[in-house]
């Protein structure tokens, strides 16, 4: 329990090891080329904004397995049998594949390879779990993010919802990808520490109940932080709270409602702030808020100036999933390429290696992005992966988050206007090549004919 | 980055460490008590199974701050002129409070403080996000996994949602948490490793896919894992994959269904396996499945021995989060003890260090809890909550996951059938002692005193 784990090859499900472990018996050589992307998109998402590669990267750098873990897999049943060969190549392994992607902070869409990945099947297969969870989660709240960013117009929005992420290094997580998504900024401290993000913060309603009473709690807090005092009003009734800080005569920084009808009051407020000639003493929202509630606030004539958004943000509670998947697309076995597909009833993947391609119009508007073989090349469209990992080594330099929030901020900026709006759109258009679609069909012909 | 943040100090909210600061500087020596508990039910939960405490105390033991996270620290504004004190504070922080708690797998109810918390105020506050962060989530998944294991009605449920938990480290702590709600195991394998959970695999489309046809593909499978190959069956057509299956005349351990109409499918496998006196033969089903879906299957007379549940269980989909809060019940300073309370026009919470007793009739069921204070005695109730450690110590034994798996199972059968089924109910009854509701008034009228 105390080692650090985060590293261990043991991060994966344990089919991918038997898999492996399968290959390996099989003495099933191949070169393999996985591709990770969303099939559909929650209701109420137009786009997703890529996120979590660098943590991808660190982990494909860094995974192996120690001597106590493999002592562990010896002991699983399923490995009953399998042989010194495959303990072998855990003790010894590294990833040494090559990984395409699109730089965080991409705008993307359904059947849009985020990460392509391409090295020996066994190697692979085993780090499917982690690529997927890492990605998938990060790009889950960027994309989130970006809606309400979108919905706060220009007001700064401070992810605040480490409490109820799923687990403590969620939260830290949650705080990046909220980042990249445009927020200004966490209340997560050790995100600001480990990513150089911005932290922010005000007091809880403890501090106030600490104290004998609210004035003796503001006056506190005002003598030790006389220039970031930010005071909460709904501890107990806000207009009193209010009245108590005007009557004190000190200006604080700012002042926050966490509670009740925040529009209502933060209009109230602002009046008597302004009657006082605190023109500059900032309203700060929090409480339960998303992208509908920002809205609905800031139509109803709300005066705030910053917005803290935890759980929705966090959580992405209203789409607390994307429908992620990894899936083979090309086998090299011996010199041979064979393309691989799936086209069960129900889900239909697309075989070959693939890059994205993005028009746009005159005003830099992206109007269709084409999904196709990586050496095609397409007409007035820009490729969106990148080479970021070649032989198991880091080619890209590391992940700037400024740079990646700019980035997404840029390109939700450059989206039809209904498609960056909050409500559910017709989709962007994405559509594969001609030369995907008669790939598709020649897989299938040639695995109809197996089966007959 | 690269070292294990898992203890950090900085796992926290920028404003516990800036009241932190706040009550040292202001010399404000209290002793406080917290407690944390849910303050309402998402639709359709009827109760929570508490767990996550094991991480929770882990990291009380072990929280601390390195001289690299003080000295950033000591760069952010915040603390600019907060002196000295507070770092070296920091420097030698340990957490040296009593912990109160029920046990994992305790089935809860909202009000009831599922921990409490006393200790000096600073380091009460600094731990608090992490607290609320560790219990939180896994007590949501312990929570849906009871549901999901009521629903599969005495038939295996093993979690496999690692790739769509939220980040690697989530899907490790959802297996746990999925283990104490009743899941017979997980995909896993460092919650295998870290846990001693059962893990459990099956083999993935990409196997399939891998080889130059299907049977080759289940041919090399059986080769390899003689007594523990589970055949996939959907990756290009269920009834042509089982055909080949039988063909081949090798009998796998079991087969298995990942997309399409699992119910009817399941129904068909089983006559033609039970045809060829392949009666042992498992079917495993998975895909997007979740309560309501096993639920419905098992209604439709579907032929499954065990459920693969996945994103639904790891992110609690349909309630991805429970509203969780960590409240100040009591300060006390210099001999004297006051209480706290938080009574704003929407919330109200309760002062006074408290405890849950739970009244059963006569056959064991569930009947009634009472919220009370921790020194009162209620008649014919036991206390849920145990003293789990002292002045920063662990005093009881680290929990054991099967006995917090049998607690939970216990108790769920417990419940009244409505509390205990699927679909929302009237809320079982829990209420505050007159002693409690008393106190409330009698803080209520202090701080109203206090305004005039």
């Amino acid at each position: 329990m105390s080692q650090n784990p985060q590293f261990s090859g043991l991060l994966t499900d344990l089919y991918e090891l038997t898999m492996a472990a399968g290959y390996r018996k099989a003495g099933f050589d191949a070169r393999a080329t996985f591709e990770l992307f969303v099939r559909g998109l929650p209701p109420r998402r137009n786009y997703l904004v890529a996120a979590g590669l660098a943590q991808a990267i660190e982990y494909l750098e860094r995974v192996h397995f120690s001597a106590d873990e493999i002592e562990y897999l010896r002991r699983h049943p399923v490995f009953a049998g399998i042989g010194e060969d495959f303990f072998d190549f855990l003790a010894h392994f590294k990833f040494t594949g090559d990984i395409w992607a699109v730089p965080e902070g991409t705008v993307t869409f359904p059947d849009e390879p985020i990460v392509r990945v391409t090295g020996p099947i066994a190697e692979a297969q085993i780090v499917e779990t982690y690529l997927l969870s890492a990605i998938h989660f990060q790009t889950l709240i960027a994309s989130k993010a970006a809606r309400v960013v979108t919905a706060a117009r220009g007001r700064r929005v401070v992810e605040f919802g480490t409490r109820r992420a799923h687990g403590p290094e969620a939260g830290v997580l949650a705080a990046r990808a909220a980042f990249i998504g445009g927020c200004s900024g966490t209340s997560n401290v050790a995100a600001g520490h480990r990513f150089g993000i911005p932290v922010f913060g005000t007091q809880a309603h403890s501090w106030i109940m600490a104290f004998e009473d609210e004035k003796e709690a503001f006056r506190r807090f005002l003598d030790i932080f006389p220039k970031n005092a930010v005071l909460l009003l709904d501890t107990y009734d806000v207009r009193a709270a209010v009245e108590t800080i005007l009557a004190m005569g000190r200006k604080p920084r700012g002042v926050r409602l966490d509670s009740g009808d925040v529009a209502e009051a933060s209009v109230w407020i602002r009046r008597r702030l302004d009657e006082a000639g605190w023109n500059d003493v900032e309203i700060f929202a929090s409480g339960d808020l998303d992208e509908d509630r920002i809205e609905a606030m800031l139509a109803a004539g709300a005066r705030i100036d910053s917005f803290g958004v935890g759980t929705a943000l966090t959580t992405s509670s209203d789409a607390p999933s994307l429908s992620v998947i990894y899936k083979l697309v090309e086998v090299e076995t011996g010199g041979t390429v064979r393309n691989a597909a799936k086209f069960s009833a129900a889900k239909v993947t697309y075989p070959g290696k693939k890059q994205i391609f993005r028009r746009q119009d005159g005003q830099g508007k992206f109007t269709e992005d084409i999904i196709a073989l990586e050496d095609e090349s397409v007409s007035r469209a820009g490729p969106l992966l990148e080479l970021v990992m070649r032989a198991g080594r880091s080619v890209a330099p590391p992940t700037d988050l400024g740079t990646a929030q700019q980035r997404c901020l840029e390109q939700v900026a450059r989206l039809p206007d209904a498609v960056r709006g909050l409500a559910a759109c017709p989709a962007y258009p994405v559509r594969h090549s001609e030369r995907l679609v008669e790939l598709l069909d020649e897989v299938r012909r040639r695995v109809e004919r197996a089966a007959r």
